[in-house]
């Protein structure tokens, strides 16, 4: 085991901060002094870690030359803020918000890219994908030998955790106050999210696409190393408190052979295959699981060159917070 | 006003037929008798029309020669077992519930091809077709004459209404359970449906597709009088009470132009198109309406021959009954 590495979180509160803490108790990481950090709102919260418990400090006011690494489990705009300090001080950077660009910090899945981490130098930094990435790029990755893609389609439903606490919060309140009768005054959301569907997440862009759908898709070509894969990416809010559900078209230039990809999703790390005749949910099958499920997995009803498939995957755990803790035990294998 | 006619509602007392019954009061169809029928378990109950309380009687017991019109409004296997009687005593037939061949029973969108009546005689048999089919066609039709389709993905995530009033009280008893902390035990669906969705909705077939996904595709083409046309579909069951959210993907031979696809659908009828900026959803927008709902117009992020939309559809009243009374409607002009 490596010598013991002092590491700060920044977003250490929100649900992905949380999960971060969880996962390196979990999976035994080597830490010396974990320094959890939010905004001075935040601070002054007790967080457990092996028996300890932590209390949450000002990032305004830490000086990040006191540990080696540091995750960013923020908002991007928090990330962009204090991201330089931590560069400036020498440590290594895990950034979970998207907020640094692709050529600063490379998108990379543990199972998937971790090569491109032998083409950097310290001080290190990499971007954990948004989660539907993490999950999509599990799933792609072992087919890329099968077939030559000619597009993806993605129907990203997302859970309201995908925008923090707030988002449980508040489709909770909602629907509380639906089955109690009363009215529903939307805060977090423009519309009502309970028992509803919202086709937007995030602002739009001047031709419209949604900055998470962008993300999506740059972040798969980058971590596929596809860099001229076609995406069309719809992101959903749907009225579920945790997990991805993932609606998926590939597009093949030649036919797919179904059972070949059976196989290999069947052997293929962080994904798991169910039967044909059931299809995997987030409750009740991926929340709190380390691995993406796969249902529905199918050819198209009139074209031998179409896969279509169902992903159901924790957004909180395997989609953030255990792929940024699998990239730090990469960037600490390498020397770190 | 044409002469009235006596008409019957087979499946009065499930969700599409009482909106059959309000939509037929709404829109002043020239109604003699009104026969209210439904299987022996839910006969015996009242519905209200035109201020008289009518009794829903078995349709068992019922002689089919008393009518001219029957509208189907009950499940396939309800419909396939009495179809028969109706046109055996001459009757036009009106079918919601896909239960009768393409051949047979020409599904029919009343803004899109009610040409088709005119290659129909007497006695009259159409289908209408399903809701996110509907929905799907008023959008697709007038786009037609602007672009030549590849394929088209659509992602339907569909609400437990869809399933009838028992999904509507599953999905609400789920609800109520889990915010007052007690376990759910599933029953009218496989896996817990609130705060959840479901990627699979009914019996899949030998190949991995859904019965609705094929009706989907089937009706689709049928309605826009293109026998070639490629079609992926997923449908979803979301922990929405009503409306269907469709996720669109067009793919078109040559570039989209798309102020031309905007100004087309802005003149469509049976569509209502809103803001770039903004997105529909059923609850707030479509619930109630007799518009299909489209958000989210957008070209390709890396194709000009892709186009991206959202549409949010009544499932009950555009979707189904108002449509089955358009074609009505229509078969009396025609001389029923």
């Amino acid at each position: 085991m490596s010598s013991p590495i002092d590491i700060a979180i920044v977003g250490a509160t929100g649900t992905v901060g949380t999960a971060l803490v969880e996962i390196l108790e979990e999976r035994d990481f080597p830490i010396g002094q974990l320094h959890l950090l939010a905004r001075a709102a935040s601070a002054g919260k007790s967080i457990s870690f092996r028996g300890r418990n932590l209390r949450v400090r000002t990032v305004e006011a830490f000086d990040f030359a006191q540990v080696r690494l540091v995750f960013f489990a923020a908002s991007e705009a928090v990330t962009c803020q204090y991201a330089p300090q931590a560069r400036a001080a020498g440590c290594a950077l895990i950034d979970l918000s998207g907020g640094l660009p692709l050529q600063q910090a490379p998108r990379v899945v543990a199972e998937v890219n971790s090569q491109v981490l032998q083409g950097l130098a310290a001080p290190f930094q990499l971007t954990s994908p948004a989660s539907p990435a993490i999950a999509l790029a599990l799933v792609l990755a072992p087919l890329r030998p099968l077939m030559h893609w000619q597009r993806l389609s993605v129907t990203a439903c997302l859970p309201v955790s995908s925008l923090g606490r707030e988002g449980v919060a508040e489709l909770a309140r909602q629907t509380s106050e639906l089955l109690n009768g009363r009215p529903v005054e939307p805060r977090l959301f423009d519309r009502q999210i309970a028992f509803n569907l919202l086709g937007r997440v995030g602002a739009i862009d001047a031709v419209g696409h949604a900055r998470l759908e962008r993300r999506l898709a740059e972040e798969l070509r980058q971590v596929l190393a596809l860099p001229e894969l076609k995406v069309a990416a719809s992101c959903v809010m749907a009225p579920v408190f945790f997990g991805d559900s993932l609606s998926l078209v590939v597009q093949a230039v030649q036919a797919i052979d179904l059972p070949a990809v059976q196989a290999v999703l069947e052997q293929a790390p962080g994904v798991e295959l169910i039967e044909p005749d059931d299809c995997p949910t987030v409750v009740g099958d991926a929340l709190g699981q380390d691995v993406a499920y796969v249902g529905r997995l199918r050819g198209g009803m009139d074209d031998a060159r179409e896969l279509n498939l169902w992903i159901a995957s924790d957004n909180v755990r395997k989609g953030s917070a255990l792929n940024a803790v699998q990239l730090a035990e990469l960037l600490i294998k390498q020397g770190l």
